[in-house]
């Protein structure tokens, strides 16, 4: 199966996404594989089998968002430095969101920018940044501040590679789908409150509706102008609740759980959401074990934590709220108590 | 005078090089200046004063091509964060080619990329880095290997900065409007053997012609995919003689003076071109006090420097030759003894 990407700024850029239909990959220049140990035990050797280029690299950076920073960013590029990479060369990112975004990254700023094919082996990876040319690491002040739009050439998304993810990080992929589906689309909503994605078929029906849905938005608004803010939706506090955290309790799926509850509560203030739907997209998300609570040690502090992240221009704050199951508003000027009465059911 | 710069790939960043028309800039977002003391001291009092902005910061970094490296990127990068910089803030380059490579990179970085306004300080900068959207860092492989093609929203070139430059980096600016000469334009050459860019008019004259014929380049081929190429003229040579001597010895200008004596003397091997006019260029050269001889410790160690330069994809490299004056030719595949003779001239 296949989704064509299409960019209507700049249709050089366009690409397609490939759901198993990973085969042989031939190239007429050097090739280095941006990869971590645990993505590199299970898919490596198969992956490296497949291609066929003048030079194979091997690049190999530590697992974990922890060291989606500068400091690995600046290793990626030494490496390729040292193995000569030029400007016909491409990196092929084989991981999750990490390496996605990182190896992106890179793409885009090695000798000004160079091609580059993703491999995503998470299902986040695979129904989010396989779409939409988002690229680049965190700060100290937050997550994704540092980065560069630059769109692959293509995208393979196997499957098959997520059997070997750990429970927890698949359901946390899933977060995802319904996320797309609630703002977007009602039927995939009801599709996904009967269907269940354990099950290989329906996994692949899952992933390829994600991937369609989030290239019609992204297609429409590819530098984030307009529409495509409304991915967001479950971000803006579900950034908050990572940054807390240290990225390290919850996996950006579950964050991302949290922040769509958090959402559909402040919805629910502006009665823009019935109580019912909220509980109906409470109870998918548990189906699939994914966090819907959290608790807020400081409201005023959580409260001044949006106005670091990159989507608040001049210090306002954007809210993609769901309007009831398959409508979005955005929201801005959200008076400050209005929040404050949200985040304190959290406390 | 203006000049207005257009992007064939894409007309939303098309922008204007206004020359000696700096006035009032108001902007309804927040600014932060990028410089360094040095020109601080001389210019950033006078530009303050023009600029109207919601917030008005200054971000200092140290002065000199050293300090064009990913350390500094983070730093500046670090300092907008610490101001709290929106998307919707813009960057001010107040300085030479490093103050604008830097800032233009940090703008197409900070958080996917914000606009950014240069102040070229320098004649190089003026003639050379403000037409075409070149940012980037140096690495320990290389200069200018770690960048990204980011379009300035607006360039003032304010021939008065120019007056408090040191003679010596003026002159080294006007290697590159030279070289621009040598290959595009042969009526300019002449006019410039005729004429002296101590005088005001002149220079101005001479800026604004080097500004145009840069723009109508880039306009064809903004990503360097042809024509741009010969623009590097003088550069494949130059940037190894800055690499051995460290970026210390040569200003950038300097490096390119030799860098076109070297590479006239492998066109005039080739045939391309005629001693005289080999020694016509040397005599403009000379009469800025620019460089015209180098002394090569080891040629072998010079020719291997070639292969890390960007520019020379598949171990291959590209040679941009003058053809007589206003005309060049781009040669790839020289034979390495013909490129060591003429190597071993300067041994």
């Amino acid at each position: 199966m296949q989704v064509n990407i299409e960019l209507i700024q700049g249709k050089d850029r366009n690409y397609k996404v490939y759901i198993d239909e990973l085969g042989k990959l031939n190239f007429n220049t050097k090739v280095a594989i941006v990869t971590n140990p645990t993505v590199a035990k299970y898919h490596l050797d198969k992956v490296s089998r497949l291609i066929n280029a003048n030079e194979l690299h091997i690049i190999t950076i530590p697992d974990g968002e922890e060291y989606k920073n500068l400091d690995t960013l600046e290793f990626i590029l030494n490496e390729c430095f040292k193995y000569r990479l030029d400007r016909k060369s491409i990196l092929l990112a084989l991981g999750g969101g990490v390496i996605g975004d990182m190896t992106g990254f890179v793409a885009s700023i090695f000798q000004r920018g160079i091609d580059f094919i993703q491999i995503p082996t998470t299902l986040l990876a695979q129904v989010d940044a396989s779409v939409g040319g988002k690229t680049g690491v965190n700060s100290k002040y937050g997550k994704n501040l540092i980065g560069a739009f630059w769109q692959p050439k293509a995208v393979y998304c196997e499957t098959e590679f997520l059997k070997t993810l750990p429970k927890r990080e698949f359901n946390a992929g899933i977060a995802e789908i319904i996320k797309m589906a609630i703002t977007f689309d009602k039927e995939f909503f009801e599709w996904l409150e009967e269907h269940n994605l354990n099950n290989g078929e329906d996994l692949k029906t899952a992933i390829l509706k994600s991937i369609e849905t989030k290239a019609r938005v992204v297609s429409l608004d590819e530098r984030e102008a307009g529409i495509r803010a409304v991915l967001n939706y479950g971000h803006t506090f579900g950034h908050v609740v990572e940054n807390e955290t240290e990225y390290k309790k919850y996996l950006h799926g579950e964050a991302v759980s949290i922040g769509i509850v958090m959402a559909n509560e402040l919805s629910l203030k502006l009665g823009l959401i019935s109580k019912e739907n909220v509980i109906r997209i409470k109870y998918l998300l548990q189906r699939y074990n994914l966090p819907i609570d959290y608790k807020i040690e400081d409201v005023e502090n959580f409260y001044e934590h949006f106005f670091l992240d990159k989507k608040s221009n001049k210090n306002q704050i954007t809210f993609i709220l769901p309007k009831e199951i398959g409508g979005y508003e955005i929201k801005k000027n959200i008076d400050k108590n209005l929040i404050l009465d949200v985040l304190k059911d959290f406390e």
